[in-house]
């Protein structure tokens, strides 16, 4: 990587002026569905990124249908404004802020569920249906949908970031349980990019390009995603540890085992520290691991005992079990608020989040030296990690307006990178590229793969319109 | 779909002459690695598909490096010369037939397996390494490669055509299974399109664009896969029904109740005939179900207690079970050699063969609906499936010289198309699309779909030197 890199440097603000015709445009096919107060623009120009300085997008249109969403792109089209598709605004890597101005077109309010399968363990949604609501409507088919990145977040959230969270481990990321999309194009047209055969060879994978495009090569109207049957037994268990390298040799020994864990995390100690002091817990304030298994009865005891075994040899605590639904829902509960927790733990601050995702036998030296930087440079942190699948993010704690710190936590987000790639590893397990990790991106896969990506931007989106500015300058 | 369509009309060939100046370079840069004898260009003109007409390629290069397959490529650019990626020629659909002339490029002495990741389970091979080659490479380290298509085909046209077979209803297609690719793009660039992490959010899917992309948007020189461990307890079952139907029916309420069968395959009656007599085995010619149960010895015991209640509530008679691995390889083997089987069934026959996928709920209409029009029309053929995963061929047994034939194959073929998409299936499981799909392709996605993978080919592919004519005319 570049050492002349300013890593404090913020991402360049450079505003298209929004044409006075082109809001008039939109005003006046969308009415009350568009927006230009303060008070709305404000409310889609923040995410959980650690990037305050950027102005809100200029206007706001919520998209009610896929109508909607064509006549916002044949407007933005003619008068080259930026469009930036919104969720629920809980992207981490500023994939939703307005750097080059334009609109952000919300699509929270397209919450349908179109049709659920259960027969074929599919359904189809509009990109405003969120996670728990989907598992909610299926619930009672004896279904579940299985990516959890832990917010609540959009299914089109989801699918733009590939998102994947806790439950990755076995069940896949986005990248395996979409099916298949219909996409409104930058020119306005409507696509659909495959069928609900759980496999195909038709062609170029369509689905697979627009997931994890985070909007920059069209706008998803509908989501085709697979579901899976409710495991008929469910257990959970926290074990800790005497340090993070136990808990995390305890991973890597139940992944090289091929044992189909459904869940395994890992919390260092601040972050059940935190954890405990926001959801009134009281884990011991140790390295931890949280685990789930699926399966039938005799199946997830199988795979407890010969966990249990592993986690004893690397100094593992007794195990506790949750096995009441309600004591597993209050487990992961406080674990999806592990990282709210972690930024609460210090008034003020925004979060600098690595993800970085190595293979599984480079994870034990790659977590030790990201932790081991972290103490050295004396800046508050929280880690937490989809370890099972090599997964694991830092959390800095930073004054965001304070360049030093800032500089800090970028200085050891570019360590901790470099060590992953040279590792065999990705900037980015689940969370994108965004404003924040494109110079990590190119550093990743080099200069050709970046050439590629442009060429296809380019090709599919002539007029840079689709979230300029993310995932390449 | 369109009724004008002339069922019966073979691809159209329009040769590019090959530039003297560009035979010329290739044999001073390749010397005995490039051939125009007839001999070599005929047997790197034929393929499985039913197209007996179209001329072999000009020449045929044989790579054996990276910088083999960048230079062949830039000479190809220069002289705007086809190229199409060579590995066994096992292919289906027509993919590797030089409509449009140009060269072959042979990758079948890349041969190398690169490196092996045990304690990551991954591998990376070079293009021209067979399936059986890696699995013989790994399996001392008790790992195997899941993806079995039947063929001993390369790893290169495995990824090239989104390969999948009898394991994928557990273990997922090349879709799942490929981690990363090295590239050679049109222009003779080396690309990566990814890293050894199980999962990431950086960036377009390169990888997965590549994937089933047969050869018209580069070529690949490096293959990344996913290796599994060996089941700790494996035991195959053959399950005789009285129709189609049982077994079928079957089929979908193991699916559905979400048991992890490892394989699950369906043979027709003809279909059993022709293996006994192929490979001298004496099973009862009746409709069967042949599946594998992987996993710990009381998982597979469970799974196959379960199965087997399934089937005796549709029929199924006993289970007849080959627990030693000479047996099981023989039913696979046996399983492998249905396809020649059935084609060896009609002597100078060539087979039309189908590949719809649909999803479960629909599987046993879409079949038996096959099997009626197969039956009315009075054509031989024969009939499988990787029916858990919805996905099924028919082999319609054609004289290829007789035109009358070939419409009546298509016909039946096109109406099997047409009910897979209405079931919300997709055309091709397994096979790709090639020349032979083509029209299908349209029907399946729509002009939009079509419409964005064309701008994605002529992005990468200025000149249309990679492979031309497959996948859309």
């Amino acid at each position: 990587m570049n050492d002349r890199l300013n890593l404090a440097a913020l991402p360049e603000v450079r505003l298209r002026p929004l044409p006075p015709e082109a809001l008039a445009a939109l005003q006046q096919r969308f009415g009350a569905q568009c927006s230009a107060a303060a008070a709305v623009r404000e409310q889609h120009g923040r995410d959980e990124s650690a990037y305050t300085h950027i102005p809100p997008p200029q206007a706001v249109v919520f998209a009610e249908s896929t109508a909607d969403v064509v006549d916002a792109l044949r407007i933005a089209a003619q008068w080259r404004v930026p469009v930036i598709p919104f969720g629920v605004g809980s992207s981490l890597e500023g994939q939703l802020l307005a750097v080059h101005g334009g609109i952000s077109l919300d699509v929270s309010r397209m919450n349908q569920i179109v049709a659920v399968h259960p027969e074929d363990m599919t359904a189809t949604v509009q990109p405003g249906v969120t996670r728990l609501q989907l598992n909610e409507a299926v619930r009672h088919m004896g279904l579940f949908f299985p990516i959890d990145p832990g917010a609540n977040a959009t299914l089109g959230g989801m699918a733009s970031t590939r998102a994947s969270g806790t439950n990755a481990v076995r069940y896949g990321t986005m990248r395996e349980n979409v099916l298949a999309l219909q996409v409104v194009t930058a020119s306005g047209a409507v696509m659909r990019t495959g069928t609900r055969a759980k496999k195909s060879s038709a062609g170029y994978d369509l689905t697979r390009l627009f997931v994890g495009s985070e909007g920059t090569l069209g706008v998803m109207t509908e989501i085709t995603v697979r579901l899976v049957p409710l495991p008929e037994a469910v257990s959970a268990a926290v074990c800790s540890f005497s340090s993070v390298e136990a808990a995390v040799r305890t991973t890597i020994a139940i992944i090289q085992m091929g044992i189909p864990i459904a869940r395994c995390e890992l919390l260092d100690e601040h972050t059940v520290c935190a954890v405990n002091a926001h959801s009134k817990l009281s884990l011991p304030e140790a390295p931890m691991l949280l685990m789930e298994f699926h399966g039938s009865p005799t199946a997830v005891r199988e795979q407890a005992e010969a966990v249990q075994a592993i986690a004893n040899e690397h100094g593992g605590h007794a195990f506790e079990w949750a096995t009441s639904p309600e004591e597993r829902t209050r487990l992961w509960t406080a674990r999806h608020h592990a990282y709210f927790a972690g930024v609460q733990s210090r008034p003020g601050c925004r979060a600098i989040t690595t993800d970085a995702c190595v293979p599984i036998s480079r994870l034990a030296d790659n977590i030790l030296a990201a932790v081991a930087d972290a103490e050295a440079a004396g800046l508050p942190y929280f880690m937490v990690g989809h370890v099972g699948d090599g997964n694991f993010h830092m959390g800095y704690l930073i004054d965001p307006d304070d360049a030093a710190e800032r500089e800090r936590a970028e200085r050891l987000n570019r360590a901790l990178v470099e060590r992953a790639l040279a590792s065999g590893g990705t900037c980015t397990g689940e969370h994108g590229i965004g404003l924040h990790k494109r110079d990590f991106l190119r550093a990743e896969l080099g200069d050709e793969a970046i050439a590629c990506m442009r060429a296809i931007k380019a090709a599919l989106d002539p007029h840079n319109i689709l979230n300029p500015g993310k995932i390449f300058s």
